[in-house]
């Protein structure tokens, strides 16, 4: 057993809902966090300063994509991830397991690891658990993510156990290569939406002992309800001394839930994605900028939201630049959208302090219903 | 004859090189100024707040490009261009005639005005020398240009006369059309390469009277050395108690020659365009990013250059991003680029202040032989 990175403050009277705070080597996070996606070493489209002054504390960077381009050697020979991309808050890398199983055909997976050609230039590459666990080690990330089988969905019951134990063998393996203690390690928690096989998986895990555990598997074409009751009855048994990280969600209504059954830890692509694609979020529900009702809206795009877009630009503006394809617009779409996660979070963790999440949760639902 | 908004603050003993200001309704421009291109109501790929901290005093937006989307009178209506596009700062807006004449087959010019199609969707459209001051009224823009014609290169005597001669009864009816007096108007001074038009051309605009007076037609295909003649020549016969304005220009060597022949105020989109392309200013002369020599090199852009980029980004960062495709890559590269432009302008500033111009071009020319 490791001592935690992680410090309880309160608990929810309500909920499962929990505040607490995760040690790492660049700055302590607060939780629950949202951490923004920054694939190829930079969150698309914002500096790291514009993240600093949304609020972003932890970003979140792809060991797939960096080790493909330009390579982690590179990035250890210019001084690491913090230092190549300007970021000296924290970063967590994942293991590059999800991205190399999302190239389905390209991928084989073996006990050894996982073989795939380069989805730039179609390149053979081979990815153990150890190779996961070093390159993270020269990205020099604060959170390193072991090396798992991502099994699809929906996939039988032996498919699933076999995916389930083929990870509980890698996270030894990548317990095993790792040597820098500067640097976090969470294991991940596979199972699919079996409860029986979630609670071996963690047994699994609990016994190699690590800094912080993940739910893996899930956003992969489940409903809302199976992604929260696996969610509910898995988070429960998770070592509670340990942050508790769900990883690749997700909607703002899957944050809020997920919160509320105990959950710490989130990271996806949707508030930056649907941002260049000019799709924005509001305290009353989603915004589709290029809408020709905005052409001459002098609105902000949330007249409840204090981000630095809402404070100077209009829905006009901000469709004039998404229709004439400007680089502002992503940009500026990128500020706000982040912004909306990372105040969100902001909000939950006000919420639980006060001990008032059933009542913050219930108002989150009645602003989307009245618009 | 109107009053000029320019003071001379002192001139070069050694060149016509001249150190001045232009007062605008949205503020005082110390000048030689260089301008950032804002075709769209955006300069590509950075914020307001970045062009303030590179040191932008003015900047430039497109007639042609917002008359056609999203329109002057939907700009009107919310408050003119500055408060559209969040910039507080003056604003130049050219009158349309350059983009006009780029459509080539799609623009027909007769005595009345410029019909046209446009780029965007073909429809037909129309922009007089009356149409061309109340749009940019309706922008509100701080100095406004006078519909031109723009004359090919290389053009026949007979071609040249009749162009300038067209611009020249076009600037009367600017300058009639011109009701809003807090907004300054311009005269363009056509002429091709011919000393004796230009002076022709000069005469005519002296007589209506504007409040600044501009060198068109230039950099549409003339060497160096033509483009530079022509400017000295005309250049001394403009008059010498208004703002002089070289339209479109140009090069970084172009602007410190057009500096040394009296010219006040420029704009040109090769730093922004260059920028996104990868193609970057130093001191030292051009670099450009993708070339494999950077993709470990740990020093920045410019040794000698103090913007935002150059104090946290490495070359190798820089060509990463520029061979991933990321959006920050055009961000960060035009954030150099226009520093690199404004700053080149603020030490010429210096130069002629310090009376020591000739001295600031030579070391300017040597710096780049040592390369």
């Amino acid at each position: 057993m490791t001592d935690s990175p992680f410090t309880l403050h309160s608990r929810s009277s309500q909920c499962a809902a929990r505040r607490g705070e995760v040690k790492t080597a660049h700055g302590v996070i607060q939780t629950p966090v949202f951490m923004p996606v920054g694939t190829q070493a930079t969150v698309k489209g914002i500096t790291p300063e514009n993240l600093k002054e949304l609020g972003a504390q932890i970003i979140l960077g792809n060991t797939y994509h960096l080790f493909v381009r330009p390579g982690h050697e590179l990035i250890r020979q210019l001084g690491g991830l913090h230092k190549f991309m300007n970021w000296d808050g924290p970063i967590l890398t994942d293991s590059g397991g999800f991205q190399i199983f999302s190239l389905r055909d390209l991928a084989k997976i073996t006990e050894e690891g996982a073989a795939f050609n380069s989805h730039l230039d179609g390149s053979k590459l081979f990815l153990s658990p150890e190779d996961a666990v070093m390159v993270q080690q020269a990205l020099g990330s604060d959170i390193m993510m072991c090396l798992d089988t991502c099994i699809p969905y929906p996939a039988s019951r032996e498919e699933i156990i076999k995916g389930t134990e083929l990870t509980g063998r890698w996270a030894k393996r990548c317990r095993d290569a790792h040597t820098n203690r500067e640097q976090l390690l969470f294991g991940i928690v596979q199972g699919g939406m079996h409860e029986d096989l979630r609670a071996r998986a963690i047994d699994e895990l609990l016994e190699i002992g690590f800094d912080g555990y993940a739910l893996g598997g899930l956003s992969v074409g489940e409903s809302h309800e199976q992604m929260m009751d696996i969610t509910e009855h898995t988070a429960a048994i998770m070592p509670q001394d340990f942050p508790i990280y769900l990883m690749g969600v997700g909607k703002p209504e899957d944050l809020i839930e997920a919160v509320w059954r105990g959950v710490d830890m989130f990271d996806c692509v949707m508030p930056t994605r649907n941002a260049r694609n000019g799709m924005l979020f509001t305290s009353e529900g989603r915004l589709v900028i290029k809408n020709a009702r905005f052409k001459d809206d002098p609105r902000p795009i949330d007249e409840a939201c204090d981000c630095y877009v809402c404070k100077h630009y209009s829905r006009a503006y901000l469709r004039h630049l998404y229709m004439a394809r400007e680089i502002l617009s992503s940009h500026l779409n990128t500020i706000h959208n982040l912004h909306y996660y990372v105040n969100l979070l902001a909000e939950m963790r006000k919420a639980i302090e006060d001990d008032c999440f059933a009542e913050y949760r219930r108002d989150f639902y009645s602003r989307r219903q009245q618009k």
